[in-house]
């Protein structure tokens, strides 16, 4: 009962609190309301600070549902039990991502502007943060799930800031900002939060069997409506069918790596949706970065058949040694279908970048990279700094991890130990 | 087998019926095909009669979602005995709705111009019908769902009409017309149909277990869609972002609010995804009326946190009263859900009106509130016209209900009392 | 344990073969990086030789879903066990559909050019593919179902190119080319496949209790998605509504045609979900073709009516004739679904074109029958030529599927008789 209230007292307080800062710094933004921007002087802070182009804002409302998307997709791997702190963090992350991007991005005298383009940043950022807690849903309570979110969001602005805004990378996708960060992110914390007598008692549990209907569903919504995510951030409309094609090839091609290498690996097993929809979350990470250049249609087959192989072949040989040897646990293998992809994704990032010539790209260069098309950059440069932002956000993640790990672990938020197993069933009736 | 037959019966007719009058007074709009309208004089009745101004014709797609995100939603409370019967209510009152709604609004010439906008409004009628049948389900029986349907209708298109053409109220998202209007239509349906000794038994089986599957994905549909669906029908892309926000805002913030109250309210019980999705609702029932106006992002996270609290109230304390005091049961709790939080919009609504002050709004005054805009009507007699509409429309949906309600407990109706147990599992099987 | 290294080889063999086809041919569409190509010569090619008209960009994200629109539909009637194997072939098919119909629409200079219309159509094939293995499903196993894609994908584009772009066919939704065509080239491979013996123990199975939760996540989908599917090919957004409001018709009274047959005809059972779903997906069929033609709001209603009684008709009285006397099996009922509603929607197509008027018609006479605006045909004519298509499609679905069972038939790809039953579950844990 006192774990219960505590959280009650903790979403009132987090509540207010955002409603005051809403108060003092959220106005709306006026060029969305008169969408005169472009004529006006002071919008013109934005596209110049921020790394966003002008957002495509009729498609808005269809990229909202990101971050309901990937709740869905994850449901095949966390069970039912979890949906409702899940939709808890969405709904305290999407405030404060709106606060904390805002600082960053929207922030004119004293005030931050609220636009279509806020919306899809918090909802990146919340579906950010819905990865990494899958590296320790199951072992923290609702109440440090709140936290993880309030530090998780600040950290993942902070990095996203460093490597669209002053580093210049191009991710429109997000496979560094979203996948690599989050997922690197949730497993630090999974290993500061790891104990050692937790350990066999979960794994029986990972083993239980999850309701493959959330997975079908996931995995056909993914299907859908990731093409249109993966190019929400891309420039204009004449540039999009390239994110558009490319994660659609991708998509394709994973689907067949699942069923190309799981009967070799798990010969008794059998196949079963929720690997699939890791192929397609993989497929997705690989085109995060690559998705708006020049991948050509074979090259996105490619990546997303060596995508589609990393989820069984992690889940095989990754994640037991990772358990056993560097005591981190991973609820349900971000690392396998976030990690590794989105790393991947960011070097084939870095090869399109250094490749890019004005031929190839035509006017498109001057919108995937304006500083190249611009002369400020070269393409190398910008390939070596696509390149640098993979460690500048491996380091940010770890460290980030380690200090919310720290914060989780404080003795008074933590369960104590005999009523931990019901954690995942206090919020929801079995 | 009679109830059957006389079902079966009863769909033909109808369906003979509409299909007559369609052949006699519908038309394709010739708007709807050339998009030539503005240009052309005949088309201007529309503008004026309406209450609707043009349509934003590419998302009507989305919009047609309504009815159906709507019936997954309510999935979670009815359980899946009731979605056959949904879905034939659905697809009898689109089709009286264009026709009802084509009298009052497409009328001309004696032919009824049918486009994109009939679609969106038969969706918002469908979606007020569902609601209203929420206060009944499980104690009704399929043919008089039909006639609730069929007399529905019409009231809440005779509503609506009074509300938005001849008081020239906004309520764009449906606070008063949708919500509030069909809660009370429902319940005073409900009160007429109430049989005391069938209480005890009924009140068991509302306890019983619903599959709450259906209120995860009822609820992920709210949040992606909601958003657009508010600003279906504001007035042009301009003046959109406003209405997404605020209600995206009013969505995250209703969802802490459930996690602030429950726990404090239920201390034995465990928070189920149902009462999420409740204040989903709840969050988007309040946001309708006020939704396009000057609501301010800190305003719509306490609109949303308020309404939030009002479902985890209301079924603590208000439904016991009901049914107990003024033997009114409310099947799926459309009081607490839909009905109070439409009357806390409106009254915002109301409030927002009386502030509403040109410098505030720039160019958007003239979208939202035209009459003010144009001069013929004072900021503070806008509001007084949406305030006496909240009258009005409880008026019409008590006088609407009783009526509903006699016509309902005619004795050729009502099943035979010891069949009634069965009605649920009619239409579908176990 | 060797069916599934041979299931592993030869998706492996396939995605290698598809990777190197893509290398060698297929480049991004220049119009689709630039958006001019209606001013550069050397797209006209394209409008030309396909058949498709401009395509109209923004809504092909939406437009994505048909395959999997109509994949989750499918499952109310082929259970999960099938999920697995249909995603395997939605993803072969389009990778598939994309080669094939890149040689024979957006070939040029030796190159085939991909954009946003080459995903539409890979689309449209997969959902064909995937009605074609309705009529299969349970009794082929997954290396079968690979080929059976392989040569469907072939012939369905073939079929297609003959139709729309020799003959100049309209069908802009798919009556012929992707309901008909694809139920009984189905149905042709089932009659090859069929083996006496096998018979008794299939037909207890197929009466099963299949889960009717997907039955129900389909029939919304398909009511929210499909008016705009329906209009996805269609010329320009002016002439966009009279398709949207046909389906929309179409739909609505679909449903009541079902609850009006249904206690008809199964005195004893029940309606379950899956019927309305029948109707849904048969009040399609019947408006792919028509769907943008003058059908009226009235004819729109009495199509759909008339289509949703089709596969109550057709389940009662059809498939028990086709399974005893003609030895077809029809695992999923797609002739009823799919089959004759397609048929009747091609004899409406061929009627409404045969009444076409430019009087009638106005601007939209250009979009919807561009040769009979330019004089090139009249329009009895074109009504011949929409009415001559339904034997060809037949002819080519017959004999194709004749040739595909041929090839499903050979000794190495049948299963041993023995594990034939547990072909439902070799990739599905129960």
């Amino acid at each position: 009962a006192a774990s219960r209230l505590r959280l009650s007292g903790l979403c009132f307080l987090l509540q207010i609190l955002t409603i005051l800062l809403f108060a003092v710094f959220v106005r709306y933004s006026p060029e969305s309301s008169l969408g005169l921007c472009s004529q006006q002087l002071n919008c013109s802070w934005r596209s110049q600070d921020s790394g966003f182009q002008h957002p495509r804002f009729r498609d808005v409302h269809l990229q909202s549902l990101l971050g309901f998307g990937l709740l869905v997709a994850f449901l095949g791997r966390y069970g039912p039990g979890s949906v409702a702190t899940s939709i808890l963090v969405v709904a305290f992350a999407i405030q404060w991502a709106v606060l904390i991007q805002g600082f960053l991005y929207f922030f004119l005298n004293g005030k931050i502007y609220v636009g279509a383009q806020s919306m899809v940043s918090a909802d990146f950022c919340a579906a950010a943060i819905l990865i990494a807690t899958g590296a320790v849903v199951g072992r923290v309570n609702p109440v440090q799930m709140l936290l993880l979110t309030l530090l998780g969001v600040t950290l993942f602005t902070l990095n996203e800031y460093i490597l669209l805004s002053l580093m210049g990378v191009r991710d429109s996708g997000g496979s560094l900002t979203v996948h690599t960060f989050s997922a690197y992110f949730g497993l630090m914390v999974s290993r500061i939060l790891h104990e050692p007598h937790m350990e066999k008692r979960k794994e029986q549990q990972d083993m239980g069997h999850q309701p493959d209907f959330f997975a079908v569903v996931g995995t056909i919504f993914l299907w859908i409506f990731w093409p249109s995510f993966t190019s929400a951030t891309t420039a204009r409309d004449t540039a999009e069918p390239w994110a558009v094609l490319n994660t659609y090839f991708s998509l394709a091609a994973s689907t067949l790596a699942t069923f190309v290498l799981w009967p070799v690996l798990h010969a008794e097993g059998t196949l079963r949706m929720v690997q699939l929809q890791d192929a397609t979350l993989a497929s997705v990470a690989v085109m995060g970065m690559a998705g708006e250049m020049l991948v050509t249609p074979f090259g996105a087959l490619i990546a997303g058949f060596l995508a589609g192989l990393i989820p069984p072949l992690g889940f095989r040989f990754l994640t037991p040694v990772l358990r056993s040897r560097l005591k981190i646990q991973d609820s349900c293998g971000v690392q396998n279908v976030h990690g590794l992809p989105g790393i991947l994704g960011s070097l084939l990032g870095t090869l399109l970048a250094a490749l890019a010539t004005a031929d190839a790209y035509g006017g498109r260069l001057e919108l995937v990279f304006p500083l190249v098309a611009q002369g400020s950059r070269t393409a190398p440069d910008q390939a070596l700094c696509q390149l640098s932002a993979l460690p500048v956000t491996l380091l940010l993640a770890a460290l980030g991890g380690c200090l919310t790990g720290a914060v989780l672990k404080m003795k008074g938020l933590r369960s104590p130990p005999d009523t931990r197993d019901l954690e995942n069933t206090v919020l929801w009736e079995v």
